[in-house]
């Protein structure tokens, strides 16, 4: 591609709008722009880029024996209402009626078309395993779109669904899913990994998502300093103290904390240890309870893993914390000053705070703490759950070496979904016993624009992007020097054009009449990942000046020799 | 890829919905299914025909210098409210609202998105010519969505927008974008035609549809005995009869025709020439004229042309026929009376009936007709336009030959916009003179999916569809005769689809434990181009047999023969 042919459509300055910097550098590169709120237009530039993640996405999944259909992007809204989901997507599954008023959604998912279509089209047990994907563009209707592409209302998704007689089954299409995202995440060149991930509300057996690291991640992903162990944060659990319990050595007394509103305050306030604090929150109870709110209680320098919380049976789903007016009318007292003193509600703690002795907690009196409390003899113990967030140093789960956190972007969901969608949509074969069974299914998602921002979130810096070489919107980049003015830098970089081309490489050759300042920075904007620099002082020593994007590296190499040079470098 | 691995999801019988071969064969060969009115899934066969279709289409808009982009499906509505559109467009564009009220639609194609593009990307001349292009889900929420994905509400369309800054140069771009849908017809195998079209209310200088030719299709298309002049019969010029009025014979005479309401009853009881007789037609007029209605007169033997009666300024668009209380009112008589003698409207007469003598015509006067009018002596003649078809034989505007009618498929349209869109929208540039120049545009469609349709309404037989190769959804079938009996078959089938699949033919290994009638069959419905049938009885010949779908014709090939054999046949 010659520039001159091309949209390149760079920007020099960083625009207002984009908070976070893939954001910021898709619209400077001329990757992307807003069509509305988010609604983005691919320009040249980022569709490039989508349609190689896209092909390797493609590629990877086709050789893990899934099928490739194309779904339609307006789905019968009926199909959502068999399977309950019409209700639970809430306002981000879009409706709308057609001229003749028939109910639609634009598609953000497509359990349910698939299910309908197998349980149309596939019969017997001898038909199976069937996996079935499409890559197609999906909607949700974010309340808050943001961050570009990174959560947009339209994106694209490679959506994959797997059919299998029996759990043996699915957990052999999750596993082969599983291998196939590793291998299309490795193509990619991206630094990701799988991480044990919460099954939430759509229960199953497992379920695993793949996040590319980087700094800006808005999930803490939790790993073992010590093995493969990773685990989503809202998912990884934390562990049991080990050990015994303390014996008490202080007797429980009542302090006035006028001023201690928070743990910070009483810590500093009455010099406690915040390890000897514990936070005592109210949530609406569940049906499986017989009083309205629940108490949960994690240690003063831990936090609530809502997840976690939201997944106990006796707590609401989704997770609604209790009004101050309810726990004042409940309690006596407001949220400054609570504890599991005398509290006549159900009482979950966390098992660290089961291990505590001698704590502080709010005593149910405004203003009021009690210090030396103990388990048992103060007060009962309640149910022991794990309900907190690990925190760095904590042990692993897995048995070896302690946790550590690191952020990530998830960019993949693999899913054990078992029989949840088959069996309300009745979608069942005829077994080797002639009987009908319902099947089991999995479902595996990859955001394919998402990993495109993902990408540069892991790969930049203050230039722009760096693109690994399998996703770059074009592997070389050819900047001849005034051009314009020598022939012989113009021949050169034809011809090189011309050959690097033949050999398939993707090659943006800089033609404009611009200043070699004005192509270089466009060139590391871009991210292109090898340029070739074409002048007339390297010439009249033989060489062409090659740059590597990530390294920053410059070196001369023979006119000669550039060909063999660019294969070796690029991977 | 392996049968047992696929979803081949053939049906036995015909569908009764489907009225039309194409979506009889798409829906019998495994390659759609129907999710809602309008709405069709792609299973892996038509997806694989269909991804050839979209291949070949973005290399030849690729190497036409057209650049790729995506834009969204989602638009918001105020875009097409800037062009006017979101009235013209009527019911077919799809509105919504999103969760916070803002209006928006699906994108039937994409001028009101790419201009406002364009306006904010491109500032000066220098950065065109520019082509931008798309190949995207659109939806029009068709009143009667039929004949499967052939008129279907979403639908695949390749849709491309060229900018220039004058006429020459959307000329230059137009026949680039003409030569580069000739390739990709061609590479597609199919038998096409380029055809001038209509510029209907759109307006510009030139537009052309590429038409499918088969005898299904919903369009006539005229074409020169003697010339390569093509166009659709909508825009197809009906010339002016050469030679000189003849002088009236007769007097004009009324006559009583109480029993003769049409041309073909006035004919048969009244022994007149059908190319003596007329029909007099009226419609709403527009603003230009000083009456509410017109009438238009076509000799009795030839059909109105509705577009170019649509395109005249005296006729009210669209085109709508006056009630026969308007015109009693007017005329004092009904339908099957009408005349021009006497007449006091506006009347427009085709280039025929001007050149007509000694014709009949009513009266005016219910149940009779004047006989022997002539021009100028009986009544004066109207305005003379071209506003019938052409018929068979009818002189071709070319200059030679006659018209000769077929029948073809919409399936690609070229159009020069000029300055409609962008004039509205103000995406112009600074010209060579510093000064705003408005852009010349021209758009440019494939219906991606719809070719998938044409080329089987093209290309069957009474067994199913017959692929050209290059789009067929796998170029080879390998049927084994009793695979799982003999293992010298087994085999010889393994080793065959590992040799072709390596040297990079798409193939289906028919490995099912079928009957070989049932995948013959199969194979033949679903329009396999090239079949090698491996059986024990040939092998013990040292042949496999091989079978062409589109002659029938089989032949034994030395099994040392059969890739060379394959390469030879296949184009």
């Amino acid at each position: 591609m010659r520039t001159s042919n091309y949209l390149l459509s760079t920007l020099k300055e960083t625009p207002n709008d984009a908070e976070v910097v893939s954001h910021q550098l898709m619209l400077r590169a001329g990757m992307i722009r807003k069509l509305a709120s988010g609604l983005y237009t691919w320009l040249p530039t980022g569709l490039r880029v989508m349609r190689k993640v896209e092909n390797i996405v493609r590629q990877e999944i086709d050789n893990a024996g899934a099928i490739e259909t194309l779904m339609p992007v307006v789905q019968p809204f009926e199909l959502w209402e068999e399977t309950g989901r019409s209700e639970k997507m809430g306002p981000e599954l879009l409706r709308f009626t057609d001229r003749h008023e028939r109910p639609f959604v634009l598609s953000p998912t497509a359990e349910e078309v698939i299910t309908s279509l197998v349980r149309n089209e596939v019969s017997s047990y001898k038909q199976l395993p069937l996996n079935l994907y499409q890559i197609q563009t999906k909607f949700r209707d974010e309340r808050r779109p943001r961050f570009g592409v990174m959560r947009a209302r339209e994106f694209s998704m490679m959506d994959a669904y797997s059919f299998d007689i029996d759990k043996a089954g699915l957990q052999q299409s999750y596993d082969t899913m599983h291998d196939a995202y590793c291998k299309a995440f490795d193509r990619m060149g991206l630094d990701y990994r799988p991480v044990l991930a919460d099954s939430g509300a759509i229960g199953g057996n497992g379920s695993q998502e793949f996040h590319v690291l980087a700094e800006s991640g808005e999930d803490l992903i939790a790993f073992s300093s010590e093995s493969d162990y990773a685990a989503n944060i809202e998912k990884a659990e934390a562990v049991a103290p080990s050990g015994e319990l303390a014996e008490p050595t202080q007797d429980m007394h009542l302090v006035d904390t006028p001023n201690a509103k928070t743990i910070a305050q009483l810590v500093e306030q009455h010099g406690l240890d915040i390890e000897k604090t514990v936070k005592t929150l109210f949530f609406k109870a569940s049906d499986q309870v017989d009083a309205p709110i629940i108490a949960l209680m994690v240690r003063g320098d831990h936090e609530l893993n809502e997840v976690k919380a939201e997944n106990l049976p006796q707590v609401a789903a989704p997770l609604e914390m209790a009004t101050e007016e309810e726990i004042r009318e409940l309690v006596g007292a407001g949220p400054g000053s609570l504890g599991p003193v005398g509290l006549k509600l159900p009482l979950i703690v966390d098992r660290s705070v089961a291990m505590m002795s001698d704590f502080g907690a709010g005593a149910n009196i405004d203003g009021k703490h009690y210090f030396g409390i103990n388990w048992g003899r103060d007060v009962e113990l309640g149910q022991v759950e794990d309900i907190r967030n690990v925190v760095e140093g904590d042990p692993s789960p897995c048995g070896q070496g302690v946790i550590q956190l690191k952020r990530g972007i998830e960019v993949g969901h693999i899913f054990q979904l078992g029989t949840n969608y088959s069996e309300k949509m009745n979608c069942g074969v005829l077994g080797p016993d002639g009987k009908n069974v319902i099947l089991e299914m999995g479902c595996y998602g990859i955001g394919v624009s998402r990993v495109v921002a993902a990408a540069i979130e892991q790969n930049h810096d203050k230039y722009g992007i760096i693109w690994p070489d399998a996703i770059a919107p074009f592997q070389i980049a050819i900047v001849p020097m005034n051009m314009h003015k020598s022939e012989r830098v113009q021949q050169a970089a034809e011809k090189l054009y011309a050959e690097l081309t033949a050999a398939g490489f993707d090659v943006l050759f800089d033609d404009r009449k611009e200043r070699p300042g004005v192509m270089f920075s466009d060139m590391e904007l871009i991210g292109v990942p090898h340029t070739v620099i074409i002048g007339d002082r390297s010439m009249d020593e033989g060489n062409f000046e090659y740059k590597n994007r990530r390294s920053g590296e410059k070196s001369a190499v023979a006119i000669d020799n550039i060909i063999d040079h660019l294969s070796s470098q690029i991977a």
